[in-house]
């Protein structure tokens, strides 16, 4: 049995980990630690849906120094800042960490600042951690110790687009990201932002040229590129809880046809279990909601010559807790599956 | 292995039956059968969630003859009036039948002629049908052949009156039972009252005095009372896809209050692994949605005597197929829970 | 021209009133007000869809003392216990007032206090002060200098019972309010019951046994009675953004079917431009978004002596500013209907 | 009094339609005539929320030629193929026509056949036709006895486009419109693709490389360009019952940042009354809902050379029978705000 704790459980991330872990048939949670006011409550206290199946109560932070010795492996989701105060001790312990946030997901602390506008507190660990892609750096996660896990919009993107600069079919300068998500992905603090009232039917963009996550996708897809590319990345906020739909627009190199580029696509992601390349239907958030799934399909603008793909995630899942689920797996070699193989609940 | 068929498998009911029952370690599923003009199509053109997941093609409703013989167990999810036509056939081979339409869950062919318009064409088999509560009647269901499934208002409104009618506690002619329901209970057809801008953003009523559910919740109590008892039923369309919550209203005949009654409700449910009796927190349909779960509270209004109970499910899980193999389990002699242990996708 | 000011104009209910105003031809608005942490905001800044249709900036509430003089008539939607510091000096200075808070819709700082929780500052005038219902009440409005407007749900609610009560066709003991509100009820304030994630999507009951609007509700039924009645009312929240929809029970005394009582209402309400009594359909609240309607619709469960009325209004509309624009046009001797003649947005 | 009769008066663009000219004090509607099976009903069986509001019979469709010399002026609200059979005779008898469908949003029969797969029946007064979108063609609009009302997607898209097509700041090659629509876009029909169940909570593309308003959009593009444009186009759908968003890419032929832009679109537009542009905040559907704006923002990505419009409308408004009664009020010469001057309903 693989000890783990997390860090942050009380937050949407955490608690979707919490029961997927819960149903790991190889994971003891030996703790779960709440941020702010959480701690000292149980987790039906904050989630009723979780009475009779997840029996703890949540640490408070103060206490990491006391458990942190105990487990194999400490998930953080946390916002982005905190988790690099928690990681470098429990990595000098020998211990596993898997980030859900942003903190270890670049790096080059450089390009942190830059997005996230303070300077990162741990230089040493940040250059060595891995990004935790399974889908395209499964190799380097096996060995990792630190994994910091993508975040959900990146997620949903890069899956899109690495099959086209992996094959070099598209203008590089072109992509644009079109990004809609449900508003559990903006955490489950109250905020104005998140008032049924402001988002029930209706639809609005948000930090349409300066979204951190399009910091992101621009530094995975240059490293996959092998050059610096800079992307459109537009997010939207739709009525729905969980989800995130991308329409990525790139501009083809040479004329390709849906149908050969579907083929490709289902070429690249040959054997992933939780990669769906889908040829006479196209991605609903629906049918990804509570899976690890990324669902793709990809058309072609004969008269403009753009290569349309569109990819959904439920961003609680692939973008967050499953992935890291995923990561886990395979860092601790066990079927990649485990826990993870469910279909969404439809409808 | 049991061996299972599938009547009617293209619908709501019946397609999360399928993926019930393709999470069961101990079932086969040999064929699904569709209705109307879904026969030939595949469970991924229905439905893509479950592409990659449900590899079948839906047989039509005239190859029933061929087919009934191969399985263990014939599960049925159609319109009334429409499973007494396969059911006489598999009962008298042997078979065993759960039926999650209502055309087996009246004893009493009166009874039914008078709800439902018509009169019964198995006038054999509908006295011996059990009907599948399984907290109420686990014993009956264990030696079933035929199981009339229960309604989904009937299951969480049953669930709700049975202990204050055990216990004498109520007036019993005055139940009024006022339910919230989500869209799917309409089932997938597409009509003027599924329409997404009819039901989107507002509620209304249906049915107010003449639901056939109430038949059934009428009879059921009656039975549990061993009298005649009148309900008052008055169902609702929420904008939510799945769910059911019921508000039950009920004169006590003598003092109790909310503590009592709620230590009342969990002695009576006592290790039962399905019902969850809520004591400071209130039932909500998000909590079950995509369980078997009925979660339950009681409070009383000390000063008119009411007592309400809260009572909620997800319609197509406890209140259809979730329900149904729970039956199938007990029939089969398995561990109740098996398939069946997971707690809601939240939010 | 009347001449208005507005405290508390930037919440829900302060704004919608803002809204009706200005399209009122005969008031001017002279000023508005916010609480809290909106003072010195424009209308635009809280409420984008009003860009360039209202051109105002809120004053703090410190301003009170300098503004209250200008205006002939004063607006004041605050929470509870608020308006009761600012509504005596304006009486005193010969204003009128309109409170859309509950501060003054109890004659009786007894039962104030019961459900409140604090003794009312203003002895003086809660005693005079006029409940304004206008179908019950227009006569005693059309004189009043201070008007309690009446709470959403008891506004649905006492229009759906009086006329049994008045007409003694019902055992008044036996009244139960089911009643199901959009969330903008709640409030503009974030909180975590007002959370997208946690309203999206499913039903749940709230304040059981003891809301505040079940006082009201009795205070006003006991009134119309003539002697004390209690009432089961019981609140859900419904994920729509408007509008209240009750499904009212009552004990019916004598025989009488859904056509009788329906045109009894139906002269109950003779001339009332504001209530539709429906025949053939049931009410909707989408069918009232946004109007000063409340439609109603009245049947019997035969079977069980059951009368059931449904009624159903927009709580922000005739539930609050429509129905204080309404009382205003009465107490200026105006067109009742002026400002307020609008069907519902639909769908 | 404009005498007024409406051909397909039944459906969602025909409702409102009604609903906007029983408002107008220069309109009186002389008879409405219903597609299909709804010739005989009433308004209000139709739309209970017109329930003594809207006091009409449907005419059905074989009624046309007994009625329509009794008009100044004829609204259709018919599919495409439609409005074909019926304009001819009433252009002929020298009435006014407004059409908002698409048969007369081309004055080009090849291009409408390639885009809608008939040939059109009307070779005549295709050619005469107006595209009735008043900030582009008022003048013509004014003279014009046959109107060609633009499609919901188109208006968005092309009042989006205008200013930047027009001041040559962009590519033309580039122009990329990720269309999200409500579910009222799709028509009263029900249809599967219009089930609350497949539509709620989710999100999906749908038509991503062939929409027919893409054609439309292109056509009108190239015409402000004088040269022919491609435009990629991908519409969505979104759990939302009435808006579209519209978010434009284009690649910027110059520098310019989104504040001069900005700036632009205001000069562009300066004097327009319904046209909104935002500066500090982003247009959301629910702040047009029901109106007759259109909430236009546009921004620069600096990195990528994009420039990013944002334009919201109401498509039953905005995008159909508002912009109609526009159409109606310039080719009458009233004022062109009349009966369409209201703010959204909020929230």
């Amino acid at each position: 049995m693989i000890k783990v704790g997390i860090v942050g459980a009380s937050g949407y991330a955490g608690m979707v980990l919490t029961q997927i872990l819960l149903e790991h048939p190889e994971v003891e949670i030996v703790w779960l630690m709440a941020t702010e006011n959480s701690g000292g409550k149980s987790v039906a206290d904050l989630y009723p849906h979780l009475t009779g199946v997840a029996d703890f109560i949540y640490l408070t932070m103060d206490e990491y120094d006391n458990v942190y010795q105990k487990v194999d492996l400490i998930f953080l989701a946390l916002p982005h800042g905190a988790a690099m105060d928690f990681v470098p001790k429990a990595i000098a312990a020998g211990k596993k960490v898997i980030d859900l946030g942003a903190d270890y997901r670049f790096n080059d602390n450089e390009v942190f600042k830059k997005w996230y506008g303070l300077s990162h507190a741990d230089e040493k660990y940040i250059k060595q951690a891995i990004f935790g892609l399974p889908e395209l750096y499964r190799e380097k996660i096996k060995g990792a110790n630190l994994v910091g896990n993508p975040g959900c919009y990146p997620t949903a993107s890069i899956l899109a687009i690495a099959p086209l600069i992996k094959n070099n079919l598209i203008d590089p300068d072109s992509i644009i990201v079109d990004a809609k998500s449900g508003i559990s992905g903006a955490g489950r603090a109250a905020t104005h932002k998140t008032h049924f009232c402001e988002r029930n039917d209706g639809i609005e963009a948000y930090s349409v040229v300066n979204h951190r996550h399009m910091g992101e996708i621009e530094y995975q897809v240059s490293r996959i590129a092998g050059n610096p590319i800079h992307v459109t990345f537009v997010p939207h906020l739709v009525p729905m809880d969980r989800g995130i739909l991308v329409t990525i627009y790139a501009k083809g190199k040479q004329m390709a046809d849906g149908k050969q580029l579907t083929a490709l696509f289902k070429e690249f992601y040959k054997g992933e279990k939780f990669i769906r390349i889908f040829e006479d239907k196209l991605p609903n958030t629906k049918y990804v909601a509570g899976t690890n799934y990324c669902d793709i399909a990809v058309q072609v603008n004969e008269a403009t010559g753009q290569i349309i793909v569109l990819s959904a995630i439920d961003n609680l899942v692939k973008g967050a807790a499953g992935q890291a689920v995923q990561n886990m797996n395979i860092m601790f070699a066990l079927p990649e599956e485990t826990a993870l193989k469910k279909a969404a609940i439809y409808p």
